[in-house]
């Protein structure tokens, strides 16, 4: 049975700075459109029938191979990626597959919260697993929970900490899920955007695709309501994944995935993450410089070295809870830890998404936030 | 734990005669890409971003509900209508928001494959029903299974068999659930195709809503890999489904949404309904003609009042099994009704869609599957 959650769902209205949206200001709506177009058209059976392409559409897997290979140094075949509808769909199955309900599951605390949401409707139980500045304490894990045979988690940039993994606790955590023959789901969900030098190799690629499961999405890099993601399992899972995909309904619709294939087949997906890491390094400047600028000296402003968010970290005396409420009424969003935590251990902390604001938004966008922040107390 | 079927899954390059399948090469696809493109251009954060439209897009539940009362007679206000990727998606959420995992759900015998997958995926145990000339036995799963507060029906045209659930068991079947304070999942998957007359009353129309959940699916009257679908909720389902589907990550992609809002409120879509329903009367008439002319006297040939497609009973010494394998090695898909069977209690039958095959294919295709039946035996 669907566990529902005790939080109603946010439905923000303002871009100014809701975590996980991407520039739509800047998408390449035009060359987007006229790929879509082009595959709509195509209402041959093939394309237009059920299943025909069991997994999703094989030049998009092929694509994507290509990609997640020379980017990500991810190690898989186009037979081990399968197209669905989203993260939490991919998530869904990974859960129902391969775990009985009432089976522990290990999370970052705090965590990306819809993760959270998935993985407790399919009946997991849920353990909390504390992070510091190196990320995820899988030591902590093997001591509270023995029986855990499957761990979430967002190593890149910790969603919402910002925090990535360091190369030895990633290591770690690998021979963790060697020792117990457990599976470690990576959500990879915005690696593309790093600033400064490589993104870090992925748990997939260091582990040779033998315990990870790799989750990644086109919200980010292309835009949320496309509603398409990946899973990437290790060999020995693709055919039960070439199963269960189709048993839950969760194939994108096929013009997309077309559209998708020829979109990274054309060079423009690559051009496009090019253009919009410059684009959100920009925008991250321009944020962070203006909170300094109005908040003063008081609090600290951390730049990241990548990402589309960053978490801005409060004095005690300002309630990141009654900020968010505050900036709500006067039409920003400022998202508490709260709203991502498991446990009452979480910082006084907010959320702040800024890729999707536009650059002559940065700055009043922030001045109200900042006003409200020091009023705040 | 996803159970996996024993069947493997099929994927036939075939269209003449393949179950569930629209005339692709009468689908006005200028028009549809047309709309499809105009929504696909609007990135602006409420359609491009996540969750803006929670429980489906606005104006696509409102112009649903429009033709929903006025078509099928269903009583429903837009939220009570929720926009999913497919009715697969639809019966996951239903299976796993109101039933507990090993909970009795009560399922037509023969019925339809990928709704007992959903349901045994969703760990629900599945309590096969006979059939009669009317439909669904109710009064016998009344005595078999005393606990189940879930069934699940194909009324209009019943998967595989086409037999209509009569009016007199429509009330009994209503009757169960008012007693039983069960739900009736009514799947109407192509009433809109009725050839003659007008379509039977939908059991959430004789009901008022208020033990029906109502499943619908833009894959037969618009195309399958358009991956869109609804669900008709009674009134006090509706929060706890507003919440669910995000939950599922089961929202279609949002120019799709919009696109179908424009098509329906444009008109194209009742258009492209009456259309088709003369076309398929065609096509089945043609291939009812040819099946009779090519089978001779000793097989008769039912022509069914609607539906895309028809089921031709084969004498004992003619295995639906042997035809299959036969036809599919001549190119043709002919789908025994054992792949529907949840008992082997089921008609030595073949299930057979003729609504996409091409006028110029019918009279050849039936040729060779005709002579195909008359050679096995």
């Amino acid at each position: 049975m669907l566990r529902l959650s005790r939080f109603s769902l946010h439905l923000p209205r303002a871009v100014a700075f809701m975590p996980g949206l991407p520039a739509f200001d800047e998408f390449p709506v035009k060359v987007w459109t006229r790929l879509l177009t082009v595959q709509a058209h195509r209402m041959q059976p093939d394309m237009a029938g059920y299943n025909f392409h069991l997994g999703g559409y094989g030049p998009l897997r092929e694509a994507l191979t290509s990609y997640l290979r020379s980017s990500r140094k991810v190690v898989c075949d186009p037979d081990q990626v399968f197209i669905v509808s989203s993260t939490r769909a991919g998530l869904d199955i990974i859960c129902r597959l391969l775990c009985d309900p009432g089976s522990a599951v290990l999370m970052e605390d705090p965590g990306y919260n819809p993760a959270k949401n998935v993985m407790r409707a399919a009946g997991l139980n849920i353990v909390p697993v504390p992070l510091d500045a190196d990320g995820l304490r899988i030591d902590l894990a093997e001591r509270s929970d023995p029986t855990a045979r499957l761990v979430y988690v967002t190593p890149s940039h910790q969603w919402p900490t910002g925090v990535s993994l360091s190369v030895r606790r990633r290591q770690q955590l690998l021979d963790w899920a060697e020792r117990r023959s457990a599976w470690v789901v990576e959500d990879d969900y915005d690696s593309e955007f790093r600033f400064d030098g490589r993104p870090l190799p992925t748990l997939q690629g260091i582990d040779g695709g033998r315990h990870v499961i790799y989750l990644g999405t086109f919200s980010k890099v292309m835009f949320p309501s496309l509603r398409t993601a990946y899973v990437v399992v290790p060999r020995s899972l693709a055919p039960a994944f070439r199963e269960a995909v189709p048993y839950a309904g969760q194939e994108p619709p096929m013009h997309i995935q077309a559209a998708l294939a020829e979109f990274i087949h054309q060079g423009h997906f690559f051009s496009h993450i090019r253009r919009m890491r410059r684009l959100y390094k920009r925008r991250q400047a321009l944020f962070t410089d203006a909170m300094i600028r109005h908040l003063g000296d008081g609090i600290p402003v951390d730049r990241p070295a990548g990402g589309m968010q960053l978490s801005l970290v409060l004095p005690g005396v300002c309630p990141a809870t009654a900020v968010s409420l505050s900036a709500g009424a006067a039409g920003l969003y400022a998202k508490p830890f709260s709203i991502s935590a498991l446990t009452n251990a979480v910082p006084n902390a907010l959320h702040l998404g800024f890729a999707a604001v536009p650059e002559r938004l940065i700055d009043p966008s922030a001045k109200t936030l900042a006003s409200i922040i020091l009023a705040t107390r």
